[in-house]
């Protein structure tokens, strides 16, 4: 936390700016170690120039703030209180250049910050923090790696519920519990467990519909631990898959693996997109993959870089980001796989390891 | 969903707006049907004083929103597509009046809106949006009733697994475990159980700690089901707790039976949190009660009205919000309890039906 305190305090002298104000609760958390979901009250972190850093949280917080907080300077308010006010007090002249998460702070909170303070410029702080969290560090890394297994085993014990004539939610509440079960703070997103014709919605929501035989199943979930996210995607059939489906599978696969192949360090992210939806192109799914092959992964399990045919960003050490090519068909079904990567020094570690040869099941 | 539409095209006209800009996933729902996580990808559906509503989505789920939109005009990006880009092609002249959800959108999606589209003046759409929300009609009502059963049945099942020995996180998982069971779309917000000295922490995390003879243990949680939120605390004791923690069970019962009592429509909401607060004051405990009386509820588990004392604006008919007040003693423990209250034409109704007197286990 310090090392990242003190990076962002190094930016904040070489751009040229006067005060960062971070008020994104994970960012709060990453750079002071107080983690808290504020809802809807206000908590920011602010850091000056010439100032010690000042973390302003909400009253009923102010305890776990400052058992958790490496920024010692804490101010709290009451639900009664205004907290832009209070930001005035703290910087009770010119406010200077100020810098705020653009990404993150709505246009109410903006507003509010323009009536109360004298601000000469706004600035974004979003790119610094991209820049800061793209880069894993080896202890990161690691918090990841023990996402990723949570979240195999918890895949695993579904796979071995997984039957004709069980339903989609069944299975969501089965994954989820066993994930709170095995220690996960809970799931990075919404779990979800498709079944038949319901593969062919890549983004559709578990239902009542029950497993038949010769369905396609995908499983695509993932878990929150030591507020790291993992995010894996399986598809499986349960009993004989129709020959298309198969070859639909085949195909995903040969595009994962084409994706995982095209990482590396100065890989562009488009480029290790196109690698992937050549092969499903070259089958004549082209348009059938109706999403970007990734995204990174880390605190948030959608987070910068945004792996896309038009991201000419380059991939750098210590990124992890997803490959998760899907060809949806309706009336035959989708598949998806999803592995998490890391990029290394020379090359690629795929993070995730569960098997990915079609598992026919019963 | 066609009247809500209806009546937000009506205030369009009465407001002088030339475009309305809705982009919390919430309000699409609301307003067409369509319900979906659109993660960082865009989403919009804009009403205009002369041309029929057009709904963008991202590519990935167009499908699903064909399928549950009343709003026929659907495009589509693609993830490589600038959705803003998009929107400057619908309203391709000067934009006029654009009214946008300050509350939700983000600086940077903001920026965006300007630096595409010709706008003479941007409003918030918020109040009127919260508005509408705030009067609840029957069938919202009759659908948050169910999200109440739904979590006091989830809640009556944990408690007959609560017993010395069990951990914090297992009673969440077991909860959570049942709300899925039970037909929930999932919690309504991180299922909290604290125990013993925890409870003195009002935004405490659930964690290993199990349960001792001798605790408080503290239940707050909640259910989505069909888009609405239920939410209730409660707080039990496992064998027989020290006579201060009666003492405070006893005055946050009468400060929530108090608070209850002061729900009528006109009855501001500064008034019914200063009923609640009064009782906790008098018993001496007025600085442990470090938050609000309550929050509203509906297709958020937080939104307006704030109950709290600076909050002037009066209680109106088919409003629902929570009671709850709290007292947290540092090395005696906490006690909140919480009911959801609907607004009646004549006074209150309490939705929350679970006991309230003191529950001693084992």
């Amino acid at each position: 936390m310090k090392q990242r305190l003190d990076k962002l305090q190094h930016t904040i002298n070489t751009q040229g700016w006067d005060h960062v104000l971070i008020t994104d609760p994970k960012h709060v958390y990453y750079l002071t170690g107080f983690a808290s979901n504020p809802h809807e009250r206000f908590l920011g972190l602010l850091l000056s120039a010439a100032e010690e850093p000042v973390l302003v949280v909400p009253a009923l917080d102010a305890e776990a703030a400052h058992a958790a907080s490496i920024v010692n300077h804490i101010v709290t308010h009451q639900d009664t209180d205004n907290p832009y006010e209070l930001l005035k007090g703290i910087i009770p002249g010119s406010a200077g250049v100020l810098a705020v998460e653009k990404e993150q702070l709505t246009v109410s909170r903006y507003e509010q910050l323009q009536h109360h303070l004298s601000v000469s410029r706004y600035e974004d702080a979003g790119p610094v923090l991209r820049e800061m969290r793209v880069r894993k560090s080896p202890e990161e890394v690691q918090v990841i790696r023990h996402a990723v297994q949570l979240v195999e085993e918890v895949l695993q014990r579904g796979l071995a519920q997984t039957k004709a004539g069980v339903s989609e939610i069944e299975l969501v509440a089965e994954l989820e519990y066993t994930m709170k079960k095995l220690g996960a703070e809970g799931p990075s997103f919404s779990t979800m467990v498709l079944s038949g014709p319901n593969t062919a919605l890549p983004h559709g929501v578990p239902g009542s519909r029950k497993i038949e035989p010769g369905d396609l199943v995908m499983f695509d979930l993932g878990v929150y631990a030591s507020g790291y996210a993992s995010d894996i995607t399986r598809t499986v059939a349960v009993g004989q898959p129709s020959s298309e489906a198969v070859r639909i599978y085949e195909t995903v696969l040969a595009a994962n693996t084409a994706g995982i192949q095209a990482v590396k360090p100065g890989a562009s992210y488009a480029s290790i997109d196109q690698a992937a939806r050549d092969v499903i192109a070259n089958a004549g799914y082209g348009p059938a993959f109706v999403h970007r092959l990734g995204h990174g992964l880390g605190m948030d399990v959608h987070e910068y870089p945004s792996v896309h045919g038009q991201n000419n960003d380059t991939a750098q050490t210590g990124a992890v980001f997803t490959i998760e090519p899907g060809i949806y068909v309706p009336g035959v079904g989708g598949v998806r796989i999803e592995d998490d990567v890391l990029v290394t020094g020379t090359g690629v570690e795929v993070l995730t390891t569960f098997p990915k040869e079609l598992t026919i099941i019963g």
